[in-house]
């Protein structure tokens, strides 16, 4: 019995945009609020998660992540809709991915 | 603009079964009738060519490579039917997979 299994990542013209660790990254930072936190969540270092995001932001139109400073909640930082955006569209990608994969491996003939 | 990139791979219950560098060497031993020949054209050790072909071979039914000894033509390696469906299998599944990714490249909005 033989099963297909894979990787996919989003590309941009400067490189790696989105890919598991990435979005899983940004889902992070949504729950905590934090990149700090999110990258300790991770067991990532905070230089690895922020130049992460950083790549990101620059390879987007508009930024997927913002730290916001001062006003009432004292700051702190947050997903933008395009960050939003970017994990929807790529956990979307992922589960069509998973799909063909599935149909694929039914119909192999090894 | 943003593009989507992959790989994928066959496994079996064992592990990796056939990938990208797993069916060239199929397809050096194919054209080269040699796992010594095939493996100098990939710049990779006798050693580490046998290792995949074995790994290939215990996790089929029927063996991908085999070396007949003896014989007018002093023998030799070649592929089986069974080596020549694992390539023409995977090299068509690739295919599919690149037409998955185009048409979702096409479709992503970032």
């Amino acid at each position: 019995m033989f099963t297909i299994k894979g990787t996919i990542w989003i590309e941009s013209k400067k490189g790696a945009f989105l890919g598991s660790g990435r979005v899983l990254l940004l889902e992070n930072i949504k729950k905590h609020g934090s990149i700090t936190t999110a990258a300790k969540a991770m067991k990532m270092s905070y230089r690895q998660a922020w130049e992460l995001v950083n790549s990101m932001n620059k390879q987007s139109k508009w930024p997927l992540v913002v730290t916001a400073s001062g006003g009432a909640g004292g700051g702190g930082t947050v997903l933008t809709k395009e960050g939003e955006k970017a994990i929807s569209t790529f956990r979307k990608l992922q589960e069509k991915f998973h799909a063909f994969n599935e149909k694929e491996s039914n119909k192999l003939k090894l």
